[in-house]
């Protein structure tokens, strides 16, 4: 029998246009699928770079404006890869075409813009994700199974870092399409919402709702050439972010992400401490899982380092054999089998944009409690 | 200008060919190649599941005799992923037709075997190559070009192992589809030939000739059911194999493979101690080398964690950015890539058959001194 | 020659007191020390206890009441290893009776009380030191060292936690001899005196001075029984302490201490991102000192793990051999020894009553700032 | 009630005669003993510098020739410190006065030396020890604990390796005070007797006895200057010594030393798979241990680093608390705690003399397989 067909247009061929692209034709491989993932067109502006992308990776047709991508009879879902301040008017165009609808993160560049989001998915009533990838790392989706299951008992404490040293540089300029992370108009915000986003979205959904924050930023080099007008510019991200929350459940926790951590490229940590066990991971060695259980025999109570390869691991049956390690993107492949495993069941998959709204509405208690100089609290609805 | 294509059949669809499809598939896709590899044939006895695999990995056609494989004409290269015991028949045809070959690790069951398979590919003059991937981790490319600009100075200590403990349990079987490495017919040797096979061919590629050996093998449970008989009978492969060598450098070795050391799934390592310099790296975090360099700054002197994810590693600015970690099945992927750019440029690819023959006779000399008992010489030509 | 004396009065015999005991002991045969300790008197309310506590370590007589010994003609050094709540009126009164001064950390319960006792021993021009012990583990001198010598360039950020998990089961008391530390009237506060005072007096000493702090607090465990009275009363201390805060240099920081991370014993970390260079250290393998350097070579930069027992380490020409660790106690060992030095030389040996002050300054304007949740400025003076 | 008093002669005032002095003082502060050890005489050639020794650790007299130490009637015991030619000399001498004998390792420079060292202590009836310390580094002797309990079930694989890197350099002298374990002559082997004889003495403790060996050494630096004559002289002891074994409980072993695996200072490690658990040990980090339980919960397995500092950890509840870590020479004080508890309790404490004899009759097996290129017996007896 034949599986049925999900016509993918893909927005966007910069590195999440590559990650995502695998993504569709990596997980009919690797999991058995009730759709199959069609690559049926990519758009960008640049006629001719969307075409090399497009023969790279086997997309049959291409678009340079998405708003007909959109109109396209034979598209499905709309998977949108392109900077952040594109995804606010490409999701709403594309819920209101009746299109299914992925998002990278962060959903929208404030809570107010993803609001308006939400509203037009859940009003076209389509199916719709946000790429907070890092949920489908194996050993996180292990440690969601293991704090449902209540092996954590009460929790005290949660805390979860991202660091990287890419922009220490006072050379490095800002803008343009290398380094849209830079410019404020496009990103929205620095680090808050591009990494601190990660670790707020994972947090709340190992350990609830964040009720309150108080939080400090910096921008340690305030002016940067701009690739765009290519004159020296003010610097209007935030260059390092901190915060100190509470979640509803009692725990108290830190935060931080920053650029300029000297020697860390992408360490994205966390850490829970619950009464009976704690757990620990970060994505520079992303296959383990750190895990402490004080229901151990006293004298060898220790932490654990768990090769996050067997088959009883999450996902890990789909892979190779046990001490045989996944990478980065095999953690796009995961949303994407997940994501059609839902729309087959007619269930919707997390995170949703609703997700991503709650996470935009951290972060912007975070960055307007480093104005305000206050704790805030988060502001749903 | 349309690629040249390369077209590939492939002989197996277990472990390795799921492998080996992923490679030919992902290469292209991430290296800018001279050929597009085209997956064009998939051959295996049962026609219902290579059906199957054939439809999951987007192969054109099936076969179910491998003959038929080879006279195809719109065959460029036979690629075999089958079980040890067929390597040597398919090679020699394959190369007697004007196939290019690739084969799976150990290149024969025996060197006098593995003789055999590269007089033929020598005699036709086709390209050849055995898929000891593990050369392709890009943490051990490092080591290799790191030792070959000379920053070990002389080397005193090699010492390699290969752990893991799936065949602890009695109660496994022997033999069979899924068991068939435990089949000492199938397989032509225990961990010999599945394992030591992988330290050998990385050891000689890194520090030249192993000279002579002694070595000791144990098969510590000595009977099992047999999948194909039914009955219990006696296990004729080696479960662990250590030896002591000496290679034409001057240097001393360890190395050791089992599958009885409880709590390692699959823990390649390496250790080399040159007079400046000494590297460590394992298959557990393959994305991490351990450097230690005694001409750092005597009060800073320390072995270093380095996680190979740079643009300036092997391999790695074709994946992703900075931090993020690839994983097993890149090694193979990375080898494809060599291989059809090597074909382009009208080289071999390493390791070549005869590579693969000289691993085989180290095998054999393991093999014979754990019979003797006495210090075996590697016997080549 | 014979060495000079340096009689030694010491008041309280419980943990701390043994660790005083030992490094006067241990000082001398492991350094060549201008001064010979002499372990004179040992002070403390039970005299049953105090002989038996004398005789093991040597003292050659023994006191039931602090202000005896003070007034003794025969005592050179008073060192108060008792609880918090009698350090400043012991160590106010060895100073009017011109002794020497060495008190365990924190140096009062409030920068107030501790305001006290640095006006006492200035007033009296006696030479005085505070117990913040872990300054000088060799891996922790070291880093200071290089700081100093300007290898990290602009400080970027900091980071410190002290993570223990003993108080998390509510069936433990609070106050009496083993559990005064529970008890907020003997110890002043939780663990914002017990732990994060280390863990500032070490961030200042290596990166200067904080001037602004936002901190919060908890009590997990509202309620439980006091040793003393026998009856269940409300918890006075804080179970956690974490705080965000910006040094003079521009750097930003997090601190984080807490007695219910299940897990960790006794974890006390910190880490320095600097423009050039990071290091990181933890208690746990005090031994070891984690440091990477952007200034390597860029295929082989990597955070380096060394091992700090070479004998151009700090302190470690003492010791044993490369190889060879030391463990806690050493700290101490250490500090006495460069007491001692320094007394011969005529100097102050930090960490002074002033450095004491400071930190009491920083952990004051922590809990002020977990009531007002405010920031607030660190108030010196 | 007055301790019985125990006094000690020592031979030797080199690093060993420090480490064994600091055991005999700090035991009786940290155990509870029924002997007071007391320092009563140190013996070594230079007058002035035996008396400086015996200022700095307290020793009450000494003396210049070991034959007047063994003569004295106010000496229990005879420690001998001093290099491995002059070991059987003295201690056959001390057991022939009905002293107690301790001696640093290895017992003799061969089993035949050994074997009349072994022979003197029986005939005479006194106690006696080796002083194989690290049999008592907390985390091995939990490994002891656990082995005798039966939790790793039948016993695989047991690897042991001792790496150094001091003598990599050829401008290096031997012999003479500081180098005489170069000297061949004095030390009787290089790293056989000096590493290998430690990595075997724990192997046999915890895994019993070695049946067979087949070994291979080398000198990589066939000739350094000779401190003592002054000239260029062979070099006649092993710079490296590796073997391959079979235990009587029929599991096999890898074991390796060396002086030249740079990168490490004295990085003596154990592994032991049994079918049910495994563990790992080093002296670098030698307050860890590392321990896997395959009877864990399948999809939580991996290796627990068990921080060995709780009260409940072999010797631990006599140093301090939870997380505090000890070092190297404590494991020396352990051994002066067992063997004055064993005293008391008129039982021998191990390593006896004989034990110490087991070891030296594996290096030579060792020391005969290198030369003869065959499996050699161990010879017992």
């Amino acid at each position: 029998m034949a599986k049925k067909i999900l016509n993918v247009g893909m927005v966007g061929y910069g590195f999440m246009g590559r990650t995502h692209s695998n993504a569709f034709l990596q997980a009919p491989r690797y999991f058995d699928l009730p759709y199959q993932p069609v690559l049926k067109a990519i758009c960008a502006r640049s006629a001719e770079r969307v075409k090399g992308f497009a023969e790279n990776w086997g997309y049959q047709t291409i678009e340079t404006d998405w708003r007909k991508l959109i109109e396209r009879k034979d598209i499905d879902l709309i998977d949108i890869a392109s900077p952040n301040n594109t995804h606010a008017e490409i999701a709403i165009a594309a819920a209101q075409a009746g299109k299914m609808v992925m998002c990278e993160k962060p959903l929208g560049r404030t809570a107010a813009e993803a609001r308006t989001m939400v509203a037009a998915v859940e009003s076209a009533g389509v199916p719709n994700m946000v790429w907070y990838n890092y949920r489908r790392v194996p050993a996180v989706t292990l440690i969601k199974k293991l704090l449902d299951e209540g092996r954590f008992g009460r929790i005290f404490h949660y805390r979860s870092k991202f660091l990287q040293d890419w922009t220490i540089s006072s050379d490095l300029p800002q803008g343009g399409e290398a380094l849209w992370r830079l410019d404020v108009d496009v990103a929205g915000s620095g680090v808050t919402g591009d990494l601190l986003a990660h670790n707020i979205d994972m947090a709340m959904w190992l350990n609830g709702p964040i009720t309150e924050v108080v939080a400090t930023t910096e921008t340690f080099i305030k002016e940067r050439k701009h690739n765009l007008t290519g004159k020296v510019e003010p610097v209007g991200i935030d260059d390092a972010s901190i915060f100190i929350c509470r979640f509803a459940n009692g725990s108290l926790a830190t935060f931080e992400a920053t650029r300029y951590a000297r020697g860390h490229k992408a360490l994205f940590t966390l850490e829970v401490n619950g009464e009976h066990a704690s757990a620990k991971w970060d994505l520079h060695d992303l296959h383990r899982l750190e895990f402490f259980d004080h229901r151990d025999e006293s004298q060898l109570r220790g932490w654990k380092s768990i090769h996050i390869t067997d088959s009883d691991h999450p996902y890990m049956k789909h892979w190779w054999v046990p001490g045989l390690q996944i990478g980065y993107e095999h953690t796009f492949v995961h949303q994407v089998a997940d994501f059609v495993e839902s729309l087959a069941a007619g269930k919707s998959c997390s995170p949703t944009f609703a997700d991503g709204l709650a996470t935009d509405c951290v972060t912007d208690a975070v960055l307007r409690s480093a104005k305000t100089r206050q704790w805030e609290k988060v502001l749903l609805g």
